[in-house]
């Protein structure tokens, strides 16, 4: 506890936790101060992203990358679902759906892409296993078909299209989960040293001790949950207010700000030269949105939701999943990187940001 | 002679060459009970894939595993022809391109897929020659083009466009043929030497000798088309029968019986280490439907058919033989196969089987 | 000057540098002879693209391939800026926009695979530096992504839609002007080691002294963009005369010509087995086109057109851009190249010629 307060006032990113409070008290005082309350989360859940980060690294101090990354991602993750859920209960179907697409599409060209590009900017050119990589892009592939095929094969719009519809859903959320769970046998248990990492990166800050590292991740967890509550709250009259269009909060600002977490630590992993840690954080949370969070959130609407949900998405969030996802391929396939190579990823997202920018709000 | 009959005594596979003739005798005695023709016709076409299998591997270990897949996947498509020729003379085209279609995502896939399976489920790691398989797969990619192009380019209804897509057809048709003929030149005569296989594989079982293994193949070939013909007049009906949508027949389950013979010498050849043969006879039969009987049925069709058959396909089928070339693209570059390499692939065919299973049936 | 003079008496090809002063006479006397101009113009266009192959390969010999390719890409690409640049006065942004697209799609397809094709004939096998081309389709998928996705995305028709595709297209263009000055920065200064190329190639012939070689260079660029003015006049009535479609003019012919002089440096290093040179300038001149020549016509518009021009370009032609762009990281993505890899990407660029050379005129 001690060290963990140590930490807090070494660190000044930390010193932010601050605002954590201050936006609990104003959301009692003053719900309806929307642009206030997104400002304030968003300066809340960035301090609380660099915390979750320092603790999932002491973690992963005793499991190894592939591991710790695969703890990250699904740390990082579990903010998302939390969110998801919420909505799904309330029935809001369109946001869930535009934040699990943006969160697949943040995370796999700008968490990926910053990475890169961080990464480059310090060492000249820096290597990684592109086992995983090849791994987790195929994953995303796999979804992507899956996403995309059902629209492709039957343009269906009549009564008998909408049973369709929803008997398809289910059916491919039971075989992106069993894929999910094949793949972690395949990665965890049956051929774990293809994912065997080089030993090249710098090691981390002092680690915390592995008792407080796990409280210090169950807390926080929980207040990025409460933080993104209020967050996803604010964020559609805050966007009004600042001109942007529903498109881009959802499928834009909504992911970048809920992958927070996990972006802290895939950039200071790319930082030290650990760029096997941030390939995994960042194509191992792209996929297990697609394969793991999605098809439960399709199976929980059942139980949950107000009616249930399916899986088809709006065609242009289709197109960009499928293109983050070649861009992810072919960019991962030498297992090198570059600044440039982050460029270019980061140009990729920069296309589909000023397109959803601009685009005008009627439509879509 | 005594060798074949002693190694059908032994295989108990080969047992279930009784069903052939009891095909054949219900098929004279009742014709019209199709659900019982329909089940016989599959348990007939298992045992003579089986033998087809072992003829071709005798004369394979002749012939060096590449030369030996382009026969295996000759003799497959042989059969695969001679149905498509007889659907083709009575001007059923829709289910010839939905056969031609099916046969090439079915082989790409599945018997690609599940050849990594079986054999990684095996082997731990499995090494073959990228080379053949990045040629071919190169080869799927052009044909894909051809058929996509077309459609993309010009939305033609009227006349004239009927008249440009016949045309079109034909140039597309001799193009591809072109290309699937200097493709044998430079696989078999100018770079052979690219496609030699590493001799990491154990030898099949005691082959058959010369004479007897073409005799076989010639006699199992008449067969399998027999059987092959009361199958496809038996399998609409029986499918409805089964509740089974006509996309989900004539896409999966013509597909899948169609080239069982070549499945029976892909699987073998992936438990015994040998993934250059499975990799040869799966991609390499899937670019022989592509670039050498598809644009044959065209040219013949203008002597055998009522009216000239053109070469669009429909979209859906086109997007699933474009999913499937860049899925084995990405999975055969980088040489090494595991179990789970098959698994993900098999689960790109059951997304598509299982959204043509579910497409209500008036759509398409 | 005498070298050069000495050049021409040797090289036949250069003869053919009497036609330029003969296609300015008829174009004087008989303005509206346009077939005889249009075969003028391209028998005149051929033996200036040989004299400036032959002065960039005198410069490209003190640079290095690397830079001796951007040059020649960047040489050949201004005849091409001329070109548009009148397109664009005239206001006839279709011709433009075709003439782009069809550059993109010509130095991809047809310059690439002419290059391997012709190499492989003479060599066995090629081997080239890899860095380079995957650098160069980056780039492609990059500049395809762009002009994709706005359609994709929103399809807008109204008045707010034509506001948002202007505006977007103005975004684009900055973004991939950026895109493109960062990568000059990657492979000319910061990582230019990794662009570095073998030296297997054998030398070209006695160059030019580089002072000679520059004013070559400055004087045949005006000849060229001369004679193209009377070859873009002339084409689209000569062609009727040949009774071709405006799509094919526009799209395959046009760009042909256009990229005449690349074509003939890019032979010529194929066939001196120096193919960092030929991938560096189809691919570099695809790449230049995407990113540099087509961003600046936009802004240019602005000053120079009667309208702005967006970058809307028509689906079909988006379609080409990206199937050349994966089968040109297809084929590089080995580093080596054989007759067969040229055989392969012609006939993806003879599918397309086919299909506009088909296609009945009015539609598109």
């Amino acid at each position: 506890m001690k060290q963990l307060l140590k930490e807090i006032g070494h660190n000044p990113l930390l010193w932010g936790l601050a605002f954590v409070p201050m936006l609990f008290a104003f959301h009692w005082l003053k719900p309806e101060s929307h642009t206030l309350l997104f400002i304030l989360s968003v300066l809340a859940v960035i301090p609380l992203a660099a915390l979750l980060s320092l603790a999932t690294e002491s973690v992963a101090h005793r499991t190894g990358d592939a591991v710790g990354g695969l703890l990250n991602a699904t740390l990082g993750n579990l903010t998302e679902l939390v969110i998801a859920l919420a909505a799904l209960q309330a029935g809001q179907y369109m946001l869930v759906k535009a934040s699990v697409a943006g969160s697949i599409v943040a995370n796999t060209l700008f968490m990926l892409g910053a990475s890169f590009l961080l990464g480059g900017l310090k060492h000249h050119l820096q290597e990684y296993n592109r086992v995983n990589a090849r791994f987790q892009a195929g994953l995303l592939f796999l979804a992507t078909v899956a996403l995309l095929i059902p629209s492709a094969v039957g343009e269906v719009d009549s009564a008998a299209g909408a049973a369709f519809t929803q008997k398809l859903s289910v059916a491919l959320a039971v075989l992106l989960l069993a894929t999910y769970g094949l793949g972690l046998l395949f990665s965890l248990k049956t051929h774990r040293e293809l994912f065997a990492v080089a030993e090249h990166g710098e090691a981390g800050d002092a680690p915390l001790p592995i008792g407080v590292a796990l409280g210090t991740l169950a807390c926080v967890t929980v207040l990025v949950a409460l933080v993104s509550e209020v967050f996803v709250e604010s964020v559609q009259q805050a966007a009004l207010a600042f001109g942007m269009t529903p498109a881009f909060v959802g499928f834009i600002v909504v992911a970048l700000v809920g992958g927070a977490a996990e972006m802290g630590s895939s950039f200071s992993g790319a930082r030290r030269n650990r760029l096997d840690l941030s390939v995994g954080i960042a194509l191992g949370s792209a996929s297990q949105i697609a394969l793991f969070v999605a098809p439960v959130l399709v199976l929980l609407s059942y139980v949950l939701g107000p009616q249930p949900m399916d899986l088809q998405f709006w065609p242009g969030a289709v197109v960009m999943m499928l293109i983050a996802t070649v861009a992810a391929a072919l960019v991962t396939s030498s297992g090198r990187s570059t600044w440039f190579v982050g460029v270019f990823v980061l140009m990729v997202y920069l296309v589909f940001a000023m397109t959803l920018y601009l685009l005008p709000p009627r439509v879509h």
